[in-house]
C-alpha cells in the first residue's frame, strides 16, 4: 500500500513517520509528473516544492489553517494532499483540477492564485479578519522569490512595520524568477543570507538574556551583533522575525522549524532554498524550458510568439531606438533569441508590469521607442500605468499583447479576454489586431509609424495562415465577399468562425477588422444597410462590437447590429475550442441570429 | 526690484546670491499662499518644496536636466521658476496653469505627475534611454515619503541592484502621507536615520582608503561599521549612495550637497527633512487641512464625503462585520469621524491602493465586510486586484468610489471618467449610482445585503438633493413623465441635466438608473419604443450607454438609442460645468438629436 493511499483526510499527513513522509514525496512526484506528461502544465515549480508542502501539512492543520499559494504553480503537491490526488490526472481538464488554486474546487484552496504577488496581502487580510472576529488559527503564505518582489507584495510586505501574530510567510526561493531573478530585493536582502539559520540566534536570546533590565541591555547587544552579521534587518524592521535559510528538500529540518514557529506564533518569514525541477533530471537542468510545458513534455508553440521574436529583431536591426521590455516573460513573449542579439536594448524587469509600463513611458520621453511586450491578462496590472503614464503624455510606447482571447487549460485568472474593454476607453492609444503571423511584422511597423500609444492584440497556440494583403494600414480588410450578411471579425480566431457560415448556407460577407481603435468608419458607413454582426474573443461588455453599436447609436439611421463576444463571466479552463463554443461564440447561436433577421 | 522679477530664464538662478536665493524662497511662498487663496489649491506640500526646488535649479540645468516631481503637490515653485510665474495667478482655472505637472504646458515638466509612485520608473526610463543614446543630463526625481512606498515605487527602487549613474532621488520627506505615514518602509528604514550626514562618511572613504589592496580590507572594515551604524544598507543595496538627512529649508546645505552629487555623477538617493506647510503658520499647524484647500483657504465640501463617513458609522453600528479600507485618503472620502470612533476597525494602508483592495479580499473570504473607499481615479491602480482577488472569486467587498465623473480643477491627471468602463465588463460586479446624498446610505446598504463585489459611484462637490423615495434595489427610478424622449441618466448631474429639457420645449420622460449594472431589463422593456437617450458623467466608451446599445443589439426589434458620455480625450483643468459642455455632455446637442428623430 502506498503512503498516498493511507491518506484518506489531509490530517493522516500529521501522523506519518519521516520515512512515510519521505516516501510520499516520492510518490507526489511521481503523480505530478504523470500528470503533466498526460495533460501539459507547470512541472518545474511544482516539483520544487513537494516537500515543503508534505512538511507544511504535518505541521498545521489546513481544515482550519488557511494555506495560500502566490502564483500557484506550487500548488500541486498541496492539490494531491488535500483530496483531489484520484482526479489529479484531470488536471488543466474541461471540468477536471484547475492548474492554479481555486477556492471554488475545494476549501483547501484558501484564496485564488493565478496573478502574482496576492499572498502576503490576502494572507495579511485574513490575519485582520481574524483578530477581529476573535478566531485563532494560522495563515501560511507560500511566495516565490520572483513574486516576493512584484508591486502587490511590496507594498504588502511593506504596509505596516507590525505584522500579525500566527502570519508565517514561506520564501519559496529557487533563486529564479521564471527566468532569472536579477531583482534589487531579491540580490540585496535576500541573497545574501546564505549563512547558517538564524532561529537559533534569534530565539536563544529571550531564554539567555531574560527579560528583566540586564536582559533587555543585552538583547540590544545581541540586536547590534545582529546588525552586523545579519543583513536580514529588513526583513526584522518590517516585522517579522526571519528564519533561514533551510533546505526546502529537508523535511526534517523543515518540521522542526515549523513546529517551533506554530509554538511561538511570532509573525514568521522562513526562507526556504529549493531547486527548481527538483527529482527530474531534464527539469533540474533546464528549468526555465519545463517551467510550463506541453503534452508528453513538448514545448507548447504559439506561432505569434514565435513571429514577435522575428519582428523585434528585424525592427530593431532597422530603427536604433527600438527597444524590448517584458516582465519575467522573455520566453514566453518569443524575445530569447532577441534578447541574446540585442542584449543592451532588451529590459526583463521581473514580475513589475507596473513599472515595465511607467519605464517604457520615461523611456519614450527621452527619445527611445519601446515595445512592451506582455500577456494580456497581466497586462491588467498596468491599466493605470498606460492611462496616466503612457496615454495621458500621448506617449510612442508599443504594446505587444500576448495570449489574448481566451487561453485553454490555463483558466480563469489567465485569461486575456478583457483587453479590448479595458484598453478601448482610453484616449490617444489605438489598438491592432493583425489576422495571423504573417501580418504581425506589419502591424508592429505601423504601430512604430503611428508616433502615439497603440497596443498590438494576438492569441495564443498555432493561429491559421490566411491569404493576406502585405500592407497594413488599419483598415478593414475585405477577406469574402457575400450577400446574406455583413460579419466584421476581430483576428484569425474569429475569421475561421465566420468561415463556418457556408456550411450552414449562408453567403456572408466578411471583413477583418483589423484596427479595433479607431474602426474603420468608412467600412461603417458603407455596410450600414446590411444585418451587420460583429464577432469578437473578448468579454462583449465594453468591447469591439459595444464600439460598433456606440458608432452608429450617434447616426440618425437606423441600423441592426448583433454583438458576439464572450459571456459574463470567468471562464474556466477547457481546450479553446470549447471555450469559444460554450461563453457565448458558438456558431449555431450566430445561424439563428442571421437566420431570423 | 524683487529677485523674481530679475530671472528671465531658470537659468539665472545659478547665478544668484545665497541671500537672493533666500529672498526668493520668500517671494515664491507669497505667490503660492496668493494662488492658492484665490483659486484653491495644494498648499502645504507646495509651502514645504519651496528650498529645495530652489536649490536644485541652483545647481542643475534643467533646460537640459530633467525634473520628475512625483504627485506633483510639489510642483508649484517649480512651476513659478520655469517661466511660469505671471500665468500662476491662473492655476486651475481654465486654460491657465495646471495644478500638476504636464509637458504639454511647458519642457520644463519633463514627465506627468498625478498618480503617485511614477517618478523613479519615469527617471530611470529617462536614464536608460539617455545612456542608449549617448546622450549627457542628470535626472532628479523629488518624490514624498509617501510616495516612495507606494508598489510602483516600490518596484522601481527594486528592479535592479544597480542604478544609472547621474541619477538623483530626492527624498522630500515631511514624515506625513496625506496623514501621518504609518509605513513598514518608512518607518523601519527612512525614520531610523536620524544621524549626522552620511555622505561624509561615504565620500571620505575612498580617500581615506585609496584604491590599492589595503585600501579594499579597509573599506571593507568600513562596510562592516556602516552596518552597525547606519541603517540605510538597504538603500545602498538597492543601488544608490545614501545622503542624509539633510534639512530641507537650508538652502546652503542643500546647494552643498547637491554640487556634490553633480560632481561625482554617482547614483545618489538624497533624503531631506521637511515641514509640511512650511512659512504659512496655520498650514504648519494643520498640513492635513491645508493639503488641499479652496478658495479662501475655506475647505472645499464634498457633500457625497460627507454622507460617506454618515453613512459608515451606521453600517457599522448595525453589523460588526463591517469595516473600512482606505487608500491614504481619510480625510477626502469622509472617513476621519468613523475612524476615531471605530479605530480597529477602520484600515488606512497609504498610497497602496493594489493592497488596499487585495487585503480586502482577503479579509472578505475570512468572514469580514469590508468597503473600500478611493476616489475614482486612484483606484485605477486596483483594476487588476478587483478583478482577480475580488470578482473572480465573487467576494462580498463594496467599492466606495468617491470624485467619480469629472472633477473640476484637478484636471486630467485626477478625472474620475473611466470607472463604469474599466469596472463594467469585469464579471461578478454590481454598480451603483446613487443620485443624491440622502441615497447614499440606502445604496450602501443595498450592498451589503447583495453579499457579492458592488461598486457605489458618485461625484465630488454639492450635488443636487433630488425628491426621493426611500427604498433602494438597484431599479431604476422614474423621476418625471414625459412624452417626446425616454432618458436614462446615471447620478444627479445628469438628472440636472435632463430637468434643463423641458426649458427647451421637450416633455422627457426620466428615469435615474440607479444600477448601472445589471441594467433594470424591465424598464428596457417597457422603453423599447421610444427614443431612448443615455446620459452619464463617464467616457461615452465603453460606459452605460454602451451597455444599453449592447442589450437592445440582440434582440430582434430596431431600437433608437443615442448615447451621450463623455469625448474620448483627457479632459483638463476647468469647472465641473464646463468640463461636461465642453466635453461631449452640452444640452444643446442632446436637444438637437431630441429634435432631429
Amino acid at each position: 500500500m502506498s503512503v498516498l493511499e493511507k491518506i484518506s483526510s489531509p490530517k493522516d499527513i500529521q501522523n506519518l513517520t519521516l520515512v512515510e513522509l519521505q516516501a510520499l514525496a516520492g510518490e507526489v512526484r511521481n503523480l505530478i509528473i504523470d500528470a503533466v506528461k498526460t495533460n501539459g502544465g507547470h512541472l518545474s515549480s511544482n516539483l520544487g516544492s513537494v516537500e515543503l508542502t508534505i512538511a507544511l501539512y504535518h505541521v498545521f492543520d489546513f481544515s482550519s489553517d488557511k494555506l495560500l499559494f502566490d502564483v500557484g504553480h506550487q500548488s500541486y503537491t498541496h492539490k494531491i494532499l488535500s483530496g483531489r490526488k484520484d482526479a489529479f490526472n484531470t488536471l488543466r481538464q474541461k471540468d477536471g483540477i484547475s492548474g492554479f488554486c481555486n477556492p471554488d474546487e475545494s476549501p483547501y484552496d484558501a484564496f485564488v492564485s493565478g496573478h502574482a504577488g496576492n499572498a502576503v496581502a490576502g494572507g495579511l487580510g485574513y490575519c485582520y479578519a481574524r483578530n477581529l472576529l476573535k478566531e485563532d488559527y494560522f495563515v501560511v503564505s507560500v511566495v516565490g522569490d520572483a513574486s516576493l518582489s512584484n508591486g502587490l507584495s511590496l507594498e504588502a510586505l511593506n504596509a505596516s512595520p507590525d505584522k500579525p501574530n500566527k502570519f508565517v510567510l514561506i520564501l519559496n526561493d529557487n533563486g529564479m524568477s521564471i527566468s532569472k531573478n536579477d531583482n534589487g530585493f531579491y540580490k540585496g536582502i535576500i541573497n545574501s543570507t546564505t549563512k547558517k539559520p538564524y532561529l537559533a540566534i534569534k530565539s536563544g536570546a529571550k531564554k539567555m538574556f531574560g527579560k528583566n533590565f540586564i536582559g533587555k541591555i543585552l538583547r540590544k547587544i545581541k540586536g547590534f551583533f545582529k546588525r552586523v552579521f545579519d543583513p536580514n534587518v529588513y526583513i526584522d524592521d518590517i516585522g517579522f522575525k526571519y528564519i533561514g535559510t533551510i533546505d526546502g528538500h529537508n523535511l526534517k529540518e523543515m518540521i522542526k522549524v515549523f513546529k517551533r514557529v506554530k509554538e511561538h506564533g511570532f509573525p514568521a518569514f522562513v526562507h526556504l532554498r529549493t531547486l527548481k525541477g527538483k527529482g527530474y533530471k531534464e527539469a533540474e537542468l533546464y528549468a526555465d524550458v519545463y517551467h510550463g510545458i506541453g503534452k508528453d513534455f513538448k514545448p507548447t508553440v504559439n506561432s505569434f510568439s514565435v513571429a514577435l521574436g522575428d519582428a523585434m529583431s528585424s525592427l530593431c536591426a532597422s530603427n536604433d531606438k527600438v527597444v524590448a521590455v517584458t516582465a519575467s516573460m522573455k520566453e514566453g513573449v518569443g524575445l530569447n533569441a532577441f534578447a541574446s542579439k540585442y542584449p543592451d536594448k532588451f529590459f526583463d524587469v521581473g514580475i513589475n508590469e507596473e513599472y515595465a509600463v511607467t519605464l517604457s513611458a520615461g523611456m519614450a520621453k527621452a527619445g527611445l521607442r519601446p515595445f512592451v511586450c506582455i500577456y494580456s491578462t497581466f497586462l491588467q496590472r498596468s491599466y493605470d500605468q498606460i492611462l496616466h503614464d503612457v496615454c495621458l503624455q500621448n506617449l510612442p510606447v508599443v504594446f505587444c499583447i500576448d495570449r489574448a482571447g481566451v487561453v485553454g487549460s490555463d483558466g480563469a485568472t489567465h485569461q486575456g479576454v478583457f483587453d479590448l474593454s479595458y484598453l478601448r476607453h482610453i484616449p490617444n492609444l489605438k489598438i491592432l489586431c493583425p489576422k495571423d503571423v504573417n501580418e504581425l511584422e506589419p502591424a508592429l511597423n505601423y504601430a512604430l509609424s503611428l508616433n502615439c500609444p497603440v497596443a498590438v492584440r494576438y492569441p495564443n497556440g498555432v493561429g491559421e495562415i490566411f491569404a493576406t494583403k502585405k500592407d497594413f494600414d488599419g483598415s478593414w480588410e475585405l477577406i469574402k465577399d457575400g450577400q446574406d450578411v455583413t460579419i466584421f471579425a476581430v483576428g484569425g480566431r474569429m475569421l475561421s468562425l465566420a468561415s463556418k457560415l457556408s456550411s450552414y448556407g449562408i453567403d456572408a460577407k466578411i471583413y477583418s477588422a483589423r484596427s479595433v481603435k479607431p474602426l474603420d468608419f468608412n467600412v461603417l458607413e458603407e455596410e450600414k444597410s446590411s444585418h451587420i454582426i460583429t464577432l469578437e474573443d473578448n468579454v462583449l461588455s465594453g468591447g469591439f462590437g459595444s464600439a460598433v453599436a456606440e458608432y452608429y447609436s450617434k447616426k440618425s439611421y437606423p441600423v441592426k447590429v448583433s454583438i458576439f463576444g464572450l459571456d459574463d463571466k470567468f471562464i474556466k479552463h477547457a481546450s479553446v475550442e470549447s471555450q469559444l463554443s460554450d461563453y457565448g461564440l458558438n456558431i449555431d447561436d450566430i445561424v439563428k441570429i442571421i437566420k431570423n433577421k
